[in-house]
């Protein structure tokens, strides 16, 4: 996208003439933001434990300027003068954003987005502690007063009469709304209770036994991040607690964590951050606001769309197995088929991180219940303990009798993110979506993946998805992907087909 | 340091309101800081390839900012507004360092200070390129547009009838002139020369032969920095091209570098970094400016003092031999005594930074006067090649047939960095004194550093150097904390002792 500075170069003349103020504004306020992308992974992966202090006195500096640059009142000056419709559409796309960042940096008073800065690190505190001691009623308060300033700062991003729900899920997903998600999340429900259902009455297949040294799953993890394409002139990986990707372009970094007893969890890890990070180092420039993803959902879809669609098939285990084999000879597993089989285990459980393709959208689909109501007003913090382990029973058919493994399980409202879980199943439908296009697009894909060959999936989406930045709203990026609107009917009938065989429903 | 808050809070009162505004000030200015050089680490540690364009827009970002901050106009005001005479020593302090550093931001002009990044980034490529190539030529144009311009720089920074050429000294070493660091540094011309001369006449102790695996040296410099009190929850050691020693407090880095054929490269230049840091770690707050290090040469005082008073010693020969033959069974080098004279070789080189002991302060020398010349007009950059090349027969008794070996091996004036060498013969000045007189404070210090106990060594350092911060100047920190003016006598007599055992001169 590095072209835009020459394509819309014609148009600076007259009114057009504060366009590149205005680019070059964003620049640096993008490299700001890279600066602290960095400090962040270093606080995660590098830094000497005593220079936590510090750190945070860099972090809050750090984002003290970052929030001035973009509040700058020149921003909007610019933007005024600009006469768009002498624009090319990434120039039109990149002032959108502009303003987007702009609005969502100063509609909420400075004072309420500090007072919501400290809640949240307050509230992540408590949750820790809470969640250890497996007390929900310790966390009940912090959490009241969240939820209540999430209300408050919904209501000053709210435009055209946007709930107050919609308007905190439209910070991660720029133009969704309750009322398109609701038919397209709880449309799943139905089928995929129904997929569990039946599943569960067939036995399980051999899951992972004995020990896999840490040195070999991080050679496999380095493998399988190469033969998806990852670029490790443009990235690396390390360990870390929870497994995160970071940067973008020529600096794209990923890492992992690593379970001696359990090989899956290094792999799919690194699978899915891989996805993450092919998605940055596809990004058209490394700066500019419309060369950035689209939105979380589309980023998520990049990651599932790796961690499952690719890395979970039963072609890629042909290839993946042999790798398995050679790091680790004692391995229980014996062939391709058991290996895809153990890496698809269908299993009823608690924890929404660990669970499987069939269960994950349930998990996020009572959250995002949950949440929707505890913002319109609905359900009040002190009922939400007991609302959590109804709704589990009814929807899982387990008792919940240790809140670690319930409503204490997640971060997400400890930090005050409300509206960000619906995004998790936005990625699994889209990673569907554009599985189902790419399939049509490719038909020997198969074949390909069983030799380990990636090249054309990648460039699929780098065409497909990549290179479009932000040029187009999530929902129009994906139709145009995949020929129709988005819809949960491809990833239903991806996990149909999945589990039906693997199963032998 | 953090007392300083409590110590001067009685006193914050009428015209006082303003510390507080200021020292918050100098905090996040100092956080900026941090960022800065935990981005240049991370550049050169672990930044991947392709980062580099990114990095140098982010670094010409946070550039600015901390130029920002610290040309702040109401610096000036909330010192103006302070009753000096009401503070403390730390905050006396603190007001003379917030004003250095203010008059060293904006004595210069922006435009000025601008062409001289630019000219310093570019000189710096220009010397690689004419380095590789060895030819001087190519890289006179870019040298002598720098000269021009640091002379500028100096009338800009030049107060109190200073000399152009000591105004870029303070720069690095606050408070020193040339008349007087002349007779500290040409004093050891003489004997070092006679030394060196009454050395040559003697047979050369065996080297180091065969091959020392990666691993094994970097276990040996962990293990020796973890023996000299390098606190590893306080900093880590990564590999790098060139080693430095980067942050301060609770995050203190170092790096080190391995080569395969030589086991002292790694293990000095751990030794020397570990000297830098552990003054680092022991800084009495991390951001207030008097409890920062106090000068360039007492920074180097410190790498210099591990480096050679502690690890090139008689008595660290005692510990650290057995851990080299527990790393390299099959190591040339026999006893303690061979060890220690092996790394005490003494041989006429050409390269600074490989010098011995005795051969260091004449390559500093050689720098010093021909940089003065050329700060001061008497030396044309023509006439710089043949100036070096003659003088260094004079001196070092060799014919420069390399430019490589000669003029070209520094990068300091590539960048710029004029007034910065003499620095490094104070540190070895400096080192001197400390060690004379922390040998009459502690008379059983070497049978301690037989057995690795360097912990009360540690303990004086922190006492006499580390807690003092920047409190006082140069010369008045070695004055107090080795009860004489600091002299090039100790230094001396250091050498002249060693080397006289150990050649049996």
């Amino acid at each position: 996208m590095e072209r835009i500075i020459y394509a819309t170069s014609k148009y600076r003349i007259g009114k057009n003439m504060s366009l590149p103020d205005l680019l070059e504004h964003m620049k640096k306020s993008a490299a700001l933001g890279q600066v602290s992308g960095i400090i962040s992974w270093d606080q995660e992966t590098m830094m000497p434990e005593k220079g936590a202090a510090q750190r945070a006195e860099q972090t809050g500096v750090l984002a003290a300027l970052l929030h001035q640059m973009n509040t700058d009142k020149r921003i909007p000056e610019w933007i005024e003068a600009i006469n768009e419709d002498a624009l090319c559409d990434e120039d039109k796309a990149n002032i959108r954003e502009a303003k987007r960042s702009y609005d969502l940096a100063t509609k909420v008073p400075e004072e309420l987005a500090q007072t919501i800065a400290k809640a949240s690190a307050e509230g992540q505190m408590i949750w820790a502690k809470a969640r250890e001691a497996g007390d929900f009623e310790m966390f009940a308060p912090a959490l009241e007063k969240l939820v209540e300033l999430k209300r408050e700062e919904a209501q000053c991003l709210s435009s055209d009469g946007q709930s107050p729900y919609d308007a905190l899920l439209d910070q991660f997903e720029p133009g969704a709304r309750t009322e398109t998600l609701l038919p397209l999340l709880e449309g799943m429900r139905e089928p995929l209770v129904a997929l569990r259902e039946r599943i569960s009455r067939h036995p399980k297949p051999n899951g992972f036994e004995g020990t896999y040294p840490t040195k070999n799953q991080l050679q496999l993890a380095h493998d399988v991040a190469k033969q998806m394409g990852y670029d490790f002139s443009a990235g690396r990986i390390d360990l870390s607690t929870h497994p995160f990707s970071s940067g973008g372009s020529g600096d794209s970094r990923i890492t992992t964590r690593v379970d001696e007893a359990d090989p899956l969890n290094c792999l799919y890890s690194t699978a899915h951050e891989v996805g993450h990070s092919l998605y940055g180092q596809g990004a058209p420039d490394p700066y500019l606001p419309a060369a950035q993803y689209c939105s979380m959902g589309v980023h998520e879809s990049q990651s599932r769309f790796w961690e499952n669609q690719i890395a979970r098939s039963r072609p890629f285990a042909e290839w993946l197995y042999p790798q398995m084999k050679a790091q680790f000879p004692d391995m229980n597993i014996n062939s391709p088929d058991e290996f895809y089989k153990a890496v698809n285990r269908v299993e009823t459980g608690y924890i929404r991180t660990e669970a499987d393709e069939v269960h994950y959208n349930l998990h996020v689909l009572l959250r995002f219940e949950l949440e929707r109501e505890l913002v319109s007003g609905n359900l009040q913090v002190s009922d939400l303990e007991g609302e959590w382990n109804k709704r589990f029973m009814e929807y899982f058919g387990l008792e919940v009798r240790d809140v670690k493994l319930g409503v204490l399980q997640d971060v997400h409202w400890s930090v005050g993110l409300f509206g960000y879980f619906p995004t998790y199943s936005l990625g699994n439908i889209y990673s569907a979506c554009l599985d189902e296009a790419m399939r049509q697009d490719m038909p020997d894909r198969d074949d390909k993946i069983a030799k380990g060959e990636t090249g054309e999936v990648l460039k699929w989406l780098r065409k497909n998805i990549h290179q479009k930045g932000r040029l187009l709203s999530a929902t129009e990026l994906i139709e145009q992907a995949s020929g129709k609107p988005a819809s949960s009917a491809p990833l239903i009938n991806y996990l149909e087909d999945k589990y039906s065989t693997l199963y032998n429903l």
